[in-house]
Formats: C-alpha cells, structure tokens, sequence
C-alpha cells in the first residue's frame, strides 16, 4: 500500500489531547450520573437485526449499518431478492446483525429481556457509541458517543424535577455558566390542537410551531395554513406566539388558553408543579424556561419534553435533550413501562467548552517531568527516582535513548512537558538532580523530596 | 416481537456491578499509563477494508466483520463474483468498511497517516473494543475490549524495562499479588534454531516448543521430529529443557548453549540488561521470570517477548502479552519504525479478580442513602437535604413514589442501599432527619450535617 491510508468518512482519530478532553466530559457526566443514583450498563455495539429494523422508521432503517453474515454469505441469500438483484429486499438474508443506532432501543431491548433481574423503577446511565450512516457534515459524524439517562418504571413527575437538576449539575460541573433548560409538554401541545378544534392535526400544528425560532411567526402561520388549518383557528392561540416573561407569567397566560382543554390543563398542572419544586430546590448555574413551541420527536414523547441550549453568544443547536415516554418496552411486547430520560449531546458539548474555553488545563494529563538520558548508569539512578515520583502519583518519564542533549530537550518542548532533570556524574555523586522550569528556564538542584514537592503540584 | 428478545452469540450485556467493576480495572490500568507517560488515542471502530483485510493471515480475513455498503450495494457488486454467486469474491465490491479486528493495525495506521503531526518516540495507550467473528466458547467472545500501550521510534531496552514495571504497577494497584511476568527473546530463538543447524525450521521448532507445558518434553521432541528436525539435532539443547532455577542462573547455562550463534547471544544480552536493571529497580509485587519456550505470534516479534500468568492456584491462560516488532508501519509503507508494546486482558483479569475476590467493596459506585417519599411536602424538604449531600460528593435518592412504606424498604434492599432517611411532620418541624442503617437496623435522629458525616463514610 503506496497511498497514505484513511479512515472512512465521517469517522474520527482522536489524538491524545482530544481524548483528554472528552474524557473530562464523560467523567464529569458520570460522576453527576452516579450521584443521582443512575447505575450503568452497557450493551454489545451490534444487536440482531430485528432488534434495531423498524423501529426508527424507514429513514432509520436505512441509516442502520448492517453486518455482512460469515462465511458463504450469498448461499443463504433469498433467492428472489438475489434473481432480482434487489438490494433491500436481499439485506435481511445476508445480514442478520446491525450496529447499535442509539442507546435507547437497546435499553428497550435490555429492560425486557432482564425484566426478571431488575428492580424498578430502574435508572439506568449508557455513554457508548453509536453509529448511523448518515451524510457526513460539519459536527454530523457517522460514529459518535452518546450520554443516556432514563428512569422506566415510575409515573412520578419527581423525576422530571432530578432531570433539570441533573443537567444543571452537569454543567454547572463543567463550568459552564448560562445554559438555557427549556421545558415543554406534550399535553399543552395536544391542548392547543384542541382548543383550536385541530386536534387530527397535531402533529402538523407542532411541527409547524416548532420552527418559529427559524422562520418566524409569519413563517409558522402560513406552514399551518398550506397543512389546512384555518386562520380563524390560528388566531384562537395568537397570544401563544406573544407569550413572554417567567416560567410563572407563561403559566399564567397559559392557564387561561387552555382553560377548556382537560389534557392541556393537566399539561400545564405538570410544568407547574416542576418549576414551583425547582423554585425551592434552586439551581446552581442554568436557567429553566418554558418553551412551549418545543416539540423534539413528539411522536415519541408522552409527557415533559426537554431540551438545553448552550450560553448566549455561542453559536449551537441544543446541547442536550429529553422527555417523557409512555411506553417504551412496547416494541418489544411488556406493556405498560413509562419512563423518562435526557440526553447530552458529547460533541456540542466538546466544542462549546472548547469555544469557551472553559478545559481546565491540567486535563491533558501531560507527563509532568522528562529525566533526560546520559546513558545507561544514569538512567539507572534516574529510573530509581521515576520510580518514586510515579509511586507518588507524578507522571514522569526517561528519554529512552542517550541522543544529544538538544534533541532530549526539544522533544520536551514539543511535549509540553513542564519539567526537564539532568543527572550527571556529579548529580548521582550528591544524590542530587538538576531541575529544570521549561517555561521560566530556571534551573535548580535538589534531592529527590525537593523534587517531589517542586513538579508534584 | 412476541418472543423475548436476545442478543446476538459471542456478545454481552452488562450490568451495573459489572460495568463498575470493569471501569474498575480499566481506570487503574489508564491511571498507571499516564503516569509512565503513554497517551490516549482513539480510532474509529470500522477501518477502510483495505486497512485491515491482509494484515491478519487468511483466517483473520475470515474473522473480521464486514459493514454491508448502504443503499443499492449490489447494483455495484462484482458481476462476476455475482453470477458465481462467489461470496469470498463478491465481499470487496459490496462492503467498503469493516469493523477493528485489534488496535495494533489501526495504531500503525494511525502512526502513518499523522507521522508528521506526532513527536517520537511516541508512546500511546488504547483502550477500546475489538470484535471477531470467531466461534464462541467460554471465556471468548465476539466483542471484546483491549487495552495497549505501545511505544514506537525507539530501539531502546530502556523501554523494555519499563513495560515490566507497568506490568507490575498495574497489577499491584489491582491488588493481584503474585503474578510472573515471563520474559523471553526472539533472537534467542533463532540462536537455539541455529546451534541445531536448523534455521530453517524456526517456525516449527519454536511452535513444538511453546506446547512444552502442555505436551510435556516427549511431546515437543516428538513434535520436533515429526517436522523433520533429527534427535541428533534436539539433543544438541536438552539443556534447554532442563532450565530452571532463577532468570540469572538461566541466563549464564544460555551463554554456554548459544555460545557459537551470535544473534544467540545478542538475545542474551537484552534479557540480562533487563534483568540486571529490574533487580536494582525492583518490582512491588510480581515476578520475573525467563521462559525460553514463549513464542507468542513468533512471526511477529523480533526481540523481547513478554507473557504474565496468573497467581500460582488460579487456572487462568495469560492475563497479557507483548513484545518488541522491528517494522510496525512498513504494512502501511512507512519502514523503519520499530516499536514495543504490552496489552493487558481486561476479560480474564476481571475473572481473576473475581476469583480472588479482590474488588474493592466501594468498586459498585452505589448510591448511599434512599430517602422515603411520604407526600410532596415531605419530599420536597428531603430534595433540599439530598442537593446538600449531592453537592458533598455523596449519592443520594429520593424513592419516585409515595408508595407503601414496605414497598419503598425492600426497594432500598434489594438495591442493597446502605442507608435509608424518613422523614414526616414530626423530623420536618424539627428540621431532623430520622436515620436508618440497613445492616444493623439502628436508627437515629439525626441533623442535616450529622447526616453527611454518617453516611458520607
């Protein structure tokens, strides 16, 4: 192989400073996780196909990577399929397995088969990775992380409150001041169909709503009448598009619009009760708004929908997301389990701190001090003190070849590595190292505790 | 789906213990990397075919799982390879990409296609899954994770002296007393092959000889033999098979057999500098220990060969390997690059820890303290208590539901959650919480900052 080798597109390298970085991420995520009382599972990358056809529609059927079968594949092959040299007609016969596409169908999946094991309500974090084959984009990748909490199994709106905290927690971690945790719910979505006597078209009514942010509210009055809904009716929910002010002033205004809606009352019951608990409870660094033009998947969400968007000024989609689902084992027949759950978005999240700046910098994990090579008696004595340093939790290194004293050096530039030590002859004589401050070029001779304490901090 | 879903053979789901106790291992494995200044780097879990197909032998090709192309991937498909129904012949015209089979290849890719990003010697770690389609049977699956460090751009033995110390500082920190650390040398190899005038027959000789603890010395001679090597020849190194007492003792009897070959003794040489630097360095815990019969992927390394066994009394193959190879990147056209690396078997450490119950009590990372729901008044006031101990590192839950008192106990139980808070009226007033031990079933009224320190231990 002449050509310089890839990797296919719309994957990543990650070099070691990157992967410093989105550690600190999932470990930050984790610790929160953890706090709140999530456990962890993890599943296998690919699940029999069957798990995963079907069930993000045809669109995702068709993003789902599919493994090719072992062995002599086309021997099994339907028959048909392959005279008529029918591509998707032919997959499932030559491919029984299928990358993981998200983390939440194999939770389903998880949840059902191990129902018998678990105590519920369970909560449960994932942080693995998950592949789609999309077309790759700026930001869009066809394998990335994602960071799953859920709770199947209780009805309690409890729940929703721990959610908004637990993003808040998170990021205010992260110290990232400012998020925005914007809140919604699917009943006040229905109340408004409702109310306007448009409830056959829910779903073209929020899906319409949903993008005021993007096209305004002309925009979304106008995509609401090509969909059929009158005009008369639109303007029967006009103050929905002049909402402003707190949660509490939104509620209030929205109270009396749905005031003939019983499941947009009870809707509005919901958020009121999360924001009057979160009142109390306060919250650390994020801002809880109420958005009622969030819609987010809403086929799928029952309940409270969530979504997080990054500080003002940064320039990026949502961070996070998440909702209320009444019935997520259904797929695959346990009826009856209702579940809530977020989501935060790795990627956004990298480049928003990254923008921000906000990576402490001891988060590369960079070696602190490189002992530099005078040849094999000297590393010896060298190796005694790495020996002791690491023992001490300090990440330190020998150049591992007697090069020339500009080459040892340079290779500690180039590294960031803080601290250089030279030992010589008399060094070894004096049980004394040479310490060298790469940044301010100081030098200074000390013994081993001396050293310890200098390049330790 | 009617029927309980699965998944498929070879894989795994794992559960929230398990998780924790694997992060367990691989977090005291990354710790000590990084102290021994390894960095972190990332590929993506599916390679270009032609990454990886050739790079493994026949059966390896055969083992690797192949992506089916998306879309119409047959309209595309090798007519010929088609219209035999060949399906070895048809896999490269209709799968591009295939899943990482190890981290060796994408690491000497990774090196090739960021050479002039990198500054050598560059030492990186990977911890990630691989997956082979491969026949499950205990204790092999089909995904599976693998933990590497490696070093590349330096023919240093320094390096060699390092690895059997981060062996054994990671299985020390792991607590796992007692394992050897076996060492051999390819070019010792050759030298025996060479005395016996049987160069030629390396491959074989080395292969019979690595059985020895499994088919004993009749075996191997027979195995010898049936190759074509003569008695006459084996007899020239029954001392070989006689070898014993410690690494020093051997190394001065192989001095006498390898005395006429001189990559013999140049093999000798690299064994007994390491040694002679560990004995002044010392090791914490394990044992270092000469095994001439190692060959481990012989083809592969050309100099230190490295195996560690499990303590004396557990039945357990090796719990990691490595070695020194000469051309890492030469696959990948990029020649000259020698490196040296270990991997630790993160599966059958995990089993051997188990075995030996060695994970830590706190390893499961479980939330400390369930605190009862009676009503929304009473756990609005235990959510102020439970952000308090969040916010001092302590995990803590509120139970969802106003549920049965019963109920909510054996939730705290079965989840084996070590404390248990009600709190009523009566604590609520007298701003108190009433404490529970679930061990021993005391009770006691405790305040808010009282409840930290009992159960933030």
């Amino acid at each position: 192989m002449a050509q310089k080798p890839s990797i296919p597109k719309g994957t990543r390298d990650f070099s070691p400073s990157e992967v410093a970085k989105r550690n600190f991420i999932m470990q930050t995520i984790r610790e929160q996780f953890e706090k709140f009382g999530f456990q962890p599972i993890e599943t296998p990358s690919f699940e029999n196909s069957e798990t995963l056809m079907g069930k993000y529609g045809d669109e995702g059927d068709r993003l789902i990577f599919k493994i090719l079968n072992s062995g002599d594949f086309l021997k099994k092959a339907n028959q048909e399929a392959f005279d008529q040299k029918d591509s998707l007609k032919i997959t499932s016969s030559i491919s029984e397995k299928a990358l993981r596409y998200d983390l939440t169908v194999p939770f389903a999946r998880y949840v059902v088969q191990h129902r018998n094991e678990l105590e519920f309500p369970f909560k449960r974090y994932q942080i693995q990775p998950v592949w789609r084959a999309d077309r790759p984009q700026k930001g869009r990748f066809r394998e990335f992380f994602q960071c799953d909490a859920d709770v199947v199994g209780s009805d309690s709106l409890w729940q929703e409150v721990e959610f908004v905290q637990l993003y808040d927690a998170v990021f205010s971690s992260l110290g990232l001041k400012g998020v925005t945790i914007k809140m919604n719910n699917r009943k006040v979505l229905s109340g408004f169909a409702e109310v306007i006597g448009e409830s056959d078209k829910l779903i073209d009514f929020t899906v319409a709503l949903d993008k005021l942010d993007k096209i305004g509210e002309d925009g979304v009055k106008k995509e609401m009448q090509e969909k059929g809904i009158s005009s008369e009716a639109i303007e029967k929910i006009q103050r929905v598009f002049d909402l402003h002010g707190s949660f509490s002033e939104k509620i209030e205004v929205l109270k009396d619009i749905l005031a003939t809606s019983e499941i947009g009352k009870k809707g509005i019951e919901e958020l009121e009760f999360i924001n009057n608990a979160l009142a109390e409870l306060g919250l650390y660094e994020a801002n809880l708004d109420l958005d009622v033009t969030l819609a987010r998947g809403l086929n799928y969400y029952t309940g409270a929908i969530f979504e997080v968007s990054a500080p003002k000024g940064v320039a990026m989609g949502s961070i996070g997301g998440g909702g209320r689902y009444d019935d997520l084992t259904g797929i695959f027949g346990m009826s009856g389990v209702s579940g809530v759950g977020i989501s935060f978005g790795l990627d956004r999240i990298y480049l928003v701190l990254e923008e921000l700046d906000l990576f402490p910098e001891t988060v590369a994990g960079n070696v602190r001090v490189l002992f530099i090579n005078f040849g094999n008696k000297e590393s010896l004595y060298c190796l005694k003190a790495i020996k002791a340093l690491r023992a001490a939790g300090i990440a330190a290194e020998l150049y591992p070849e007697e090069a020339k004293m500009k080459k040892q050096m340079n290779h500690a530039n180039k590294r960031e590595i803080p601290f250089v030590v030279l030992a010589g002859t008399k060094e070894i004589e004096d049980g004394q190292f040479t310490l060298k401050d790469m940044k301010s070029g100081e030098q200074s001779t000390v013994n081993l505790q001396e050293l310890k304490e200098k390049i330790g901090s």
